[in-house]
């Protein structure tokens, strides 16, 4: 490993200043009056040293990097390998490969919001996708600061790429009541998650529109759940909010010797590889679509080619598998 | 979105000069006689204000950025969502979450080996965690070159992390010639991946060891197998350098009408979820550790503390699972 070539390499070995090497390497050598076979002679040595002028210093001057950062609720999201973190990667990648950007994966955890968003700010990236909770602090001051954001996956703040979570919710509640089932449990994300919310609000808005009964409404990460479940007075389908919550209702459901969809139906969110494995009946959102958007949005708020404050929403649509079925106890 | 705040914008606000304010960020107001007023009044300034100071200024006097560069053969591998692609991200992010640095994927793509490197020493990334075949132009420059870089998955260049590739390719064969095999075909990869020819390597010095007959080697990639598995000729097993090959063989098998394991044993590489999946026999290697290690050694580089030209090698061991069984044509 050699070490970098500086400036001063050049104009020791040239015999000149190491102004004279920045004016003559600036291409500023006839501004400041430099014999031009001197320009000539710095220049060769310039490239015989393999002199390489800091990017860093250029991108000072730029203002670009061709890179833009990704970041997730936690930074530990990013090695889950879960099937959504997965989509969510390929689609940001194969955007980020047609658009010629490097990506900055936010793996690095921060001390305050704001010294979070100094790492946004500090000129390694033009622009952040983030996806985050509706109230998340970091979010907030990254709206009101001087470099392009968009979410994704949360409609929150200025310009954000979501699907229609109010709509899943609804299709999922829909579907329950079709095979005559009247008592739901509905698992939700964590509170601040705003497509999360808004299922939760679609499953709720559309109960009341069939005439059933309210839905209970529990956190998927919590254990209350699984008393219930496990009670009398279990409910017979349920509505989780992501397939992995789902995939635990199954885990337990068989566990305390509950058949599904015998008896009890239940319907995840995303319909990927996992919800396939299972069986898994559940509301497909176009997950690689929306993180493609979402980095092409903000390339383009970056290049100047789009007004702010644009948002999008993806239709979702129900997947039936074998999870659901009539209601019969 | 606000613009940023400049010295300018704090020099103008406290009607000083943009040298003063300058001096008072820097730390240095009483180096250069100001007054304390001055100093207290520009700082107030500043905060009010919102000025950050400029962190890629920063980092051109630190030479520090907390990030390291992921180069994989292809810039749109990163989107592929394999299994093996997915298990490396995930070691890789596991690591530059525990060591706090945040990581950049290279998905540009690069006209020539020379603008591609100069992505790497722009002053972005502190270091380079590459995946690269061994004869790759880039990676041969890297090397040569000031910034710290580590091959994974390919024993090349002066730091690497891999596993034991030949032993795996032994493994295969010792297994198939256990069950009774004599006639193999070995299926490679690229021709200058460094990976498959350790394996193909090892598969070939097995069966002379064993006193086989020479292994037919072809490439995956191509479809010269087809006709061999189609033709009275074929071999009884098949020794693939990768657990997707293997499951293109599995296909082909299926289709045209050979039963696997009775007529046609299969074995891959690396035995993630689609080896499992299948039921495949397959040689594991443990990917995420590789993947945190390369990490690991490329960070202890940049802090300068181990010395250069460190590899490790980690063992692989075989899963037999379904496509395996006795020889019996």
């Amino acid at each position: 490993m050699q070490a970098r070539v500086t400036i001063g390499d050049v104009a020791a070995k040239a015999g000149v200043s190491k102004v004279t090497v920045s004016y003559v390497l600036n291409g500023r050598g006839a501004d400041a009056r430099i014999k031009p076979e001197t320009v000539a002679r710095v220049s060769a040595i310039a490239k015989e040293l393999g002199y390489q002028r800091n990017a860093i210093a250029a991108m000072l001057k730029a203002k670009r990097s061709h890179t833009i950062a990704i970041a997730f609720q936690y930074a530990d999201l990013f090695g889950t390998g879960s099937d959504f973190t997965n989509e969510v990667m390929r689609g940001v990648c194969e955007a980020a490969q047609r658009r010629g950007y490097d990506l900055m994966l936010h793996t690095r955890t921060a001390a305050s919001p704001e010294e979070e968003v100094s790492a946004f700010t500090d000129g390694r990236v033009d622009g952040v996708l983030i996806l985050r909770d509706a109230d998340d602090p970091t979010l907030r001051l990254l709206q009101s600061g001087p470099v392009p954001c968009v979410s994704f996956f949360c409609a929150c703040g200025n310009a954000w790429v979501d699907s229609d979570n109010v709509d899943g919710g609804r299709q999922a509640v829909r579907h329950l009541a079709d095979l005559g089932h009247r008592q739901l449990l509905v698992l939700a994300g964590a509170p601040g998650s705003g497509s999360s919310n808004e299922r939760v609000q679609g499953a709720l808005r559309e109960a009341a529109i069939l005439d059933l009964p309210d839905p209970v409404v529990m956190l998927g990460a919590e254990k209350g759940w699984k008393e219930l479940l496990a009670s009398s007075s279990r409910p017979t389908a349920v509505v989780a909010w992501s397939d992995d919550v789902a995939a635990d209702v199954l885990t337990y459901a068989a566990e305390i010797g509950l058949r599904c969809p015998e008896d009890l139906s239940v319907i995840g969110f995303d319909s990927l590889t996992v919800a396939e494995r299972l069986g898994l009946t559940s509301i497909a959102q176009p997950v690689r679509a929306i993180a493609r958007a979402g980095f092409d949005l903000l390339v383009d708020m970056v290049d100047g080619k789009c007004p702010p404050g644009q948002t999008r929403r993806y239709p979702v649509v129900l997947h039936p598998r074998a999870t659901t079925g009539p209601q019969s106890t």
